[in-house]
């Protein structure tokens, strides 16, 4: 039996350190390709590029055992790329990450890093997306360590068709997370909360006297319910949420159907 | 009381012609204001712009009280400028589209028309996409009905924070619809379904002999279960989806408690 192949991808791009920290936490697992988007890819939701070419590039990242593609489109589009038509076979995982900077309540739904492993989910894969909850010069040590272990799960698991795993590291040394805990001290299975953000644009003149707008803004302050993602970070646990992609709020079409949308009055 | 103040962006950008045909059926409602991708974006998922300055310029559609914004950014990116920064107040509701193709199954996930809806709702501001299942061409009298009623409606009852409506309208002559229909006749409340596409990437060489590929693929025939978006729309009914925002698979957190992850063997 050859080893099993695992695709990994980002959206910080193929430079980025985090992407290097889960390609040498996947080896021991198996067989491991990396396709990453060129450049910086945050915030690239689902996108996938239909109106260009795509061109994809060998990247030689120094690390014995790996084979690199830099590619041209956004996360999403380098694994399903990878997997349609330039991988050998098949991968028995599609990992992302290792983001810098959590993944938790809304910013999942703008995340390049979550798409890349959604994407592996749409395609059939057992599909996960880890995240360090640091954005400047993250500590990769334990996040890797948490990656393995779950990545190492998945693998003998599997994982129900459509679902994947968000996993979230709270930026603390090794020695506080729960790598090897008996009691699973340390981490909790969580739901997706709304941790949002405080958002504003900056409006700004440019050498050429014309307006352009900057979105900035901040985490907005707020107390969730301590099974969510993010409060569960903030206690500084390692966060595992499973998604999927029914997005049909099935409670409210009871109230919907009321409505009698096209009754003439 | 001053009319209620109704934003509308899309995903083909600001000169489609379904752009133009929702703010027609919008004006009757309220007071209109466009803030649509200056391109298309479509399948831009939900990203948004971190890394680069918006340029915002008004343009004039030719449509009398209209006041209309091109954007530089995805329509994500369009709904929260629009909102923060550019309108005079809060809108009342924003409405997305009238999409050329449908927005089922798989697509809801790479639709940037379903974007900008759901920027909407993040905002906290009742929100829907609109879409007619024909790609060239499209009809858009019926759909502007069928817009406009579903409209009226959420401008009358709202929505439940986090839940957006996906309307789709099959290509069909308006006397096949159930615009003014007492019985409800010709549309109905549905689940988001998994219709998607058999993807595949065209291989090509450019002029200058490098490598390039290009996503190809066509909707996979499948059978569904009637009460989904794409099998209503197949059998030429209106299909209306609540969707919402919580990615959280609920069942199977159960399940993934067994894995006791973390456990040493």
């Amino acid at each position: 039996m050859s080893a099993p192949l695992i695709l990994i991808s980002n959206d910080d791009g193929i430079q980025a350190a985090g992407l290097r920290a889960l390609c040498e936490a996947m080896l021991p697992l198996g067989e491991v390709v990396v396709m990453a988007p060129e450049v910086e890819r945050s915030a690239a939701g689902h996108a996938i590029t239909l109106s260009d070419p795509l061109r994809v590039n060998e990247v030689d990242l120094g690390l014995s055992g790996v084979t690199a593609y830099a590619c041209s489109g956004t996360p999403a589009d380098c694994v399903k790329l990878a997997v349609l038509s330039v991988l050998p076979r098949r991968p028995s995982l599609v990992v992302s990450g290792i983001n810098h900077g959590s993944n938790t309540g809304i910013n999942v739904i703008y995340s390049g890093t979550i798409s890349a492993a959604t994407e592996g989910t749409i395609l059939g894969i057992p599909s996960a997306a880890f995240s360090v909850a640091r954005w400047t010069n993250p500590e990769f040590g334990p996040a890797k360590a948490i990656s393995y272990q779950v990545a190492q799960r998945i693998l003998v698991q599997g994982l129900p068709e459509g679902t994947l795993l968000n996993v979230n590291i709270p930026d603390l040394p090794a020695e506080e997370l729960p790598v090897g805990s008996l009691e699973g001290r340390g981490y909790a299975l969580t739901v997706h909360g709304k941790a949002d953000w405080q958002d504003r644009f900056d409006r700004r003149v440019d050498p050429q006297e014309r307006v352009y707008y900057w979105l900035a803004g901040r985490k907005r302050e707020r107390q969730e319910p301590p099974n969510t993602d993010e409060e569960t970070l903030k206690a500084g646990k390692v966060s595992i949420t499973p998604l999927h992609y029914d997005l049909t709020h099935h409670s409210y079409l009871t109230d919907l159907a009321k409505w009698d949308l096209f009754r003439t009055n």
